[in-house]
């Protein structure tokens, strides 16, 4: 079996995260993404720290098997490649804002006139309409407009969740919004635009705060502590804090046996809806017992009673997880001379009949396959 | 145009919210998702808060537009019913532990081989294989075992951020290896199975702290500022924090105007990778000109000159922000009697020819689609 994208050809104008981090999807699952970058300077990632030896190790994650090829779109020459290009691609990817590619003639109309079955993939800031369609944003500003700094960190002092979520969530909800008009115009023949926004999709992973608003309640602030679930944070042991959580009955109770706390009939805490509302009390009688041994004991004991816990790992933890490196879920980034250069986050998409290397292409040099995709476009 | 997914079937025996979140996403393409839930109590997020006249808003948002039927694996009758529908169906999905599919004798290899069609997916907290394979996992295992909290918090004082993230990204992930493998089907008339470990796709969206660990750099604890781009954090207005970033030079230098800060062309500052190095300094710089007026002041001379800035929003205002209105981002999930009952985010992939509605049908009652479904099986 080939993978499930071989024969798939994505067109990808994409810089920085949210597009790129589409492509690199697109790519692990088997498809051929050029990477169209300005003459020059090329991807603006290409410089972003972490470097290593002088490269970008954020540019090789996020680009790996990717090829890359130079174009001015208002060279006459470098524009008839392009358009060679897209005449025989699948997909189109930008990220820029509403209205540059169509200045460049490379808008949606016109390229859905000319190639009816390309599908044509847009994620920026706000998306294509709405009053702020055309106003820069980064993934900071997702988290802040979205509501998400407010509920991570407190009203008065609120925080970024530790990873770029505002990029990642439209990324990959465009990466869906690709593959479901991939399998649909395999009926249709014909291409469909997508659209999606940084904030609409940040947005749509506030999957708890949405519908508590609307239900009138206001959610206090609860740094750690889950919104719907009781007890499911991070707890203090004599060395330091780990989490644990108890969302059934049954968990509850063996949470109560393994820390011998006679509160399992309690009737405040008989059921989730009663253990949320007096969860600073519940916390609070756990943390009296948890206080007394270091954090070993109680991830090993409560593992063996089925209560679900866990360290709080720091990166370098990570890396060394037997289960992160049992999924092969750190793999080798390449570099042009095929070092194992850089480390990157693998592809949680484990499928059937499709290989999952422990190592990974290269991210491609700025304009580094000029040769080979001009060798392609002379094939017929 | 119809959906995207119009004509797929999907037999979803899933629960709470990374598998109910995937089989949402196909819900709003157009897929057919019959939810099978065990009789009696059915999916435990029936009962989770927030509750709006005694009705999980949770629930609602997450299972708008599913059927239900409550089905026994062990009972005969049910069985026979259900293995109807399994020969109709093109994507099962389920997030049991491994192994009790199996034991219903509802598992990969048995299913595969009776019906080479189906695409077969599951999340887990840990995916299918690797030492912990068989642990429960909940969001909060996996956004501290990724080193997700680590990173949102401190190491001493670590924080989940705001949202389900584990959750969440395993659904997604999910939901894009489904549709990979539908397209793919169309092609081969193979069915695959498709395996997601939660741990596995958290850890893809650390895509800054993976190669960073990598580069032996040792990253500080910095909770709201990003840890490649400065500036890009909250800062103080004298009323309260804002986000504001500038990650190109053009953008920088802006900001510098907008502040009368004359550090443009300070050594200190010269590029993104002197900002970093300088970040708390050029905080405290910044600081001194903001907390002078307040956030709106800068708000909107910043939005002026093209210096990409934010409010951090609580969720009251990010329910009434007129962007994510445009967008169509907060839908209504009626009830069964057609009344708006919840409210909950829309569907952030926008696609040409997709209506994309206001109101989205209800969460189905338990077992409420039974004739229905019992209809369905019968036609040919």
């Amino acid at each position: 079996m080939s993978l499930p994208l071989s024969g798939v050809t994505v067109v990808d104008f994409t810089r920085i995260l949210s597009g790129p981090f589409a492509t690199m999807i697109l790519a692990d699952l088997g498809a051929a993404v050029i990477k169209i970058e300005r003459p020059g300077a090329g991807d603006g990632a290409r410089t972003l720290p972490p470097l290593k030896d002088g490269k970008s190790a954020y540019f090789a994650a996020v680009n790996r098997g990717k090829r890359s090829m130079a174009l001015d779109f208002d060279k006459a020459d470098d524009r008839a490649v392009l358009d060679r290009i897209l005449s025989r691609a699948d997909v189109l990817v930008e990220n820029f804002r509403p209205g540059v590619m169509d200045r460049h003639g490379l808008g949606w109309d016109l390229l859905h006139a000319r190639h009816p079955a390309l599908i044509y993939a847009s994620v920026t800031g706000f998306g294509q309409t709405g009053p702020d369609a055309r106003r820069a944003a980064y993934d900071v500003i997702v988290q802040a407009r979205s509501g998400l700094m407010n509920r991570t960190g407190t009203p008065d002092a609120p925080r970024r969740a530790g990873s770029s979520f505002g990029d990642l969530s439209g990324g990959m909800f465009l990466a869906q919004g690709i593959l479901a008009a991939l399998y649909d115009r395999g009926r249709t023949g014909v291409g469909r635009r997508v659209d999606v926004g940084m904030l609409d999709a940040q947005l749509a992973l506030m999957e708890q705060a949405v519908p508590q608003q609307a239900t009138g309640a206001t959610p206090p602030p609860h740094p750690s502590r889950h919104p719907s679930i009781a007890p499911c944070e991070a707890v203090s042991a004599s060395d330091g804090p780990f989490v644990l959580t108890a969302g059934t009955e049954a968990q509850f109770e063996r949470l109560c046996l393994v820390l011998d706390l006679p509160i399992a009939q309690d009737p405040r805490f008989a059921d989730n809806a009663a253990r949320l509302a007096n969860a600073r009390l519940l916390k609070r009688l756990i943390e009296a017992v948890t206080l007394e041994h270091p954090r070993s004991h109680w991830l090993s004991r409560m593992t063996a009673a089925g209560v679900p816990c866990a360290p709080i790992q720091s990166m370098d933890q990570v890396m060394k997880d037997p289960q992160i490196a049992a999924r092969n879920m750190i793999v080798d980034v390449l570099d042009r001379y095929g070092r194992a250069s850089f480390k990157a986050a693998g592809n949680p998409i484990k499928m059937s009949g499709m290989e999952d290397p422990p190592a990974r292409a290269p991210a491609p040099e700025l304009d580094g396959n000029r040769a080979d995709i001009l060798r392609w476009l002379e094939k017929d």
